[in-house]
């Protein structure tokens, strides 16, 4: 097919719009197909300046005097984080701790603010660190587990949830972009059908903030949680950022008391008195290196538009799947993702039987993707980073691999 | 008198053993004098060359397959640490989410490891964050709170805790060296005691790790936390570590379920299963910038070695107890830290009526303390760091400074 060749990914990156934002990026090593962004997004050049900077003079050159503003910045890299990529209105997100301690506080706090209710919602496929957090706050506040699983493919569908919903469950955990397959959950429906039943959600955006255009305030959402070294760019363990909807601020309280959640932090009151707002949600001290990486990166990720970045992605999501029906399905792979691309985030999933085997193979050529247990090859498509001739030479490759060991 | 002069001062650092440490370190602005190393450590020229390294070989370069060895760092850090500086055995101690956070996990073990127990036994002039965690965990829990409290100088006496001790008990939650006055608890005696009514204890090390020689082994402590920012120099908003006695590992669990506390990760299972030993504490993706800081920062005190440190961090103070009785005495200041330097840590609080505007005048004069509410101003002297002459210009200006406000 004509227009599945190399000439046609070039073609296609000569027309990409987002094109130049590659070259913001520090380099890897020549000849590098990086195809995990979405595991650990590349570190733009802007962000090494930055941390460099950071590191000479703000810590070394500062030093505690950079706490007058540093203490300042989980809540201003959060609202930067919420205009830009979430659709939230200032003041419902903070930058603190992991996913899984920040999934945790929302989750006990939705609990807690429906303590005469007995069950949770969770997806039995949702990424692990989402379904050990339910698990633990499940066992150790006398709550059961409704289990949720969506198909392999196309995710939870809108009744798979409804149908376990009633006036007994206290919160919805769910993840809007599934990890491995890449499909998009109905965020606005089934927050809809939890709040017709009283229940509370909890989303997580990990593998969705940065790449597909979200709208907490518009879809209703009351707590929100994602991920910040992926598409966000903040580095390896970079810290996460949560959503709390205004209309909980005050009323839902978390669990973790601590001193940068506490009203005049410095004044080192007796008896806690957590901050207004979201900032009532802040817990310890927050990584400040962290921090000031991810505001770079969103700052990026603003520049080029959430709207472009989810256009691309599509784009090559969608050139990725055309490369498989015409060179990968003879040789014994399936699509792993929704064939409908406004159903599917920015990664495609290639399932094939001998996914372990060959992914191993295909970073020893020069090409990373990510494998993800039992049979799936998962291409992260970073629409700032990636272009179409590395989803090309991705595919080619694994073509090739796939032909010699079978 | 002679032996208190700025010859005096510059005789000091000419003999001293740890002179040329400071030239390891990035330097400040000419002529500051940093005497808060006790709440943010300065820069290691070798973490800024490392963390260097790190951007841009490791994030930039290795990208996900950095993870590889990444994912061993909580527990290789944490070892060193508990090698060099606690006196743990291996496999006891990880480096994990904020002092705040692991405070949390490890309160929250101990409670739940004593279930039958209602109180809770805590310093109600500790750290806030350290009040605010088992305020928290003591209202969540239907536990109650015995608030003990030291003397504001000579800090917390064995006795006052022993008093309070019953079989009623679950935990005793206090820290080693007190963040105000600098007063160091008898954490083997309290210990002990905790023990012979079948309680639990947490110590925060947070002002005493890296400065002052710790056996948590010889000591009995079964918990213990503490903070990577301080002398440990791991940078603002480093991760804290965390002790777990060998004794109790598989026994106490703790609350934040996660996929970093998970066997076997990578498999994704379905059902928690923890990780043998202290691992089971770990949560979420841990900052793999800050653990490289700390490993960096850990390896310039073994170099230096605890008891070195020691000896001059007591040095340090005497010298500026001497001081403060030569030349601050008639000013108003009083000593706010214990007299004898076996009893005090690293750093000493002088109180003053006018504490936080002689505070601000000083840092406005080059020399840089600490506030610490109502009325200490709190010079932290890091022996890495901090010279006899350095003490000397502070306590120098700050003669001055009350002489002219006065």
């Amino acid at each position: 097919m004509d227009h599945l060749d190399l000439a046609a990914a070039q073609q296609l990156d000569a027309a990409d719009p987002l094109r130049a934002f590659a070259d913001r990026f520090v380099p890897t090593e020549p000849g590098l197909v990086y195809l995990d962004g979405n595991s650990l997004g590349r570190l733009p050049i802007s962000t090494r300046d930055r941390l460099r900077r950071f590191v000479d003079d703000e810590w070394a050159g500062d030093l505690i005097r950079g706490w007058d503003r540093w203490q300042d910045l989980p809540t201003q890299v959060g609202d930067r984080i919420g205009e830009h990529l979430l659709g939230a209105r200032p003041g419902e997100v903070v930058v603190s701790d992991s996913t899984t301690v920040n999934l945790y506080k929302l989750v006990a706090a939705a609990i807690d603010g429906r303590p005469d209710r007995t069950a949770i919602v969770a997806d039995a496929d949702d990424f692990p660190t989402d379904r050990y957090v339910v698990e633990g706050l499940a066992a150790q506040r006398g709550r059961s587990v409704r289990w949720v699983e969506g198909d392999p493919i196309e995710g939870l569908a809108v009744d798979t949830v409804v149908n376990v919903l009633d006036e007994t469950v206290a919160v919805v955990v769910l993840s809007h972009l599934h990890y491995r397959c890449g499909a998009l959950a109905d965020v606005a429906a089934i927050t809809a059908a939890a709040h017709a039943v009283g229940a509370l959600v909890v989303w997580d955006l990990s593998h969705s903030g940065g790449s597909v255009p979200v709208d907490l305030t518009g879809w209703d959402v009351d707590l929100a949680v994602g991920c910040t070294y992926k598409y966000l760019d903040g580095g390896p363990g970079a810290p996460a950022w949560l959503y709390v909807r205004r209309e909980h601020h005050g009323v839902l309280r978390q669990p973790i008391w601590g001193w940068f959640g506490q009203r005049d932090l410095f004044q080192m009151a007796r008896g806690y008195d957590p901050r207004d707002g979201v900032a009532a949600f802040l817990t310890g001290t927050p990584s400040v290196p962290a921090l000031v990486a991810i505001d770079e990166g969103v700052a990026l990720l603003a520049e080029a538009g959430i709207d472009r970045l989810r256009a691309k992605g599509m784009a090559l999501t969608s050139f990725a799947v055309d490369l498989l029906d015409a060179h990968l399905d003879p040789l014994g792979f399936t699509l792993g993702s929704p064939r409908d691309p406004e159903r599917r985030g920015s990664h495609v999933s290639l399932r094939h039987e001998r996914a372990l085997e060959l992914c191993t193979a295909l970073t020893a050529n020069g090409v990373i993707p990510d494998f993800r247990t039992p049979d799936s090859i998962r291409l992260g498509l970073a629409p700032l980073t990636t272009s179409f001739v590395d989803v090309w030479t991705a595919v080619d490759r694994l073509a090739t691999l796939a032909s010699l060991t079978s």
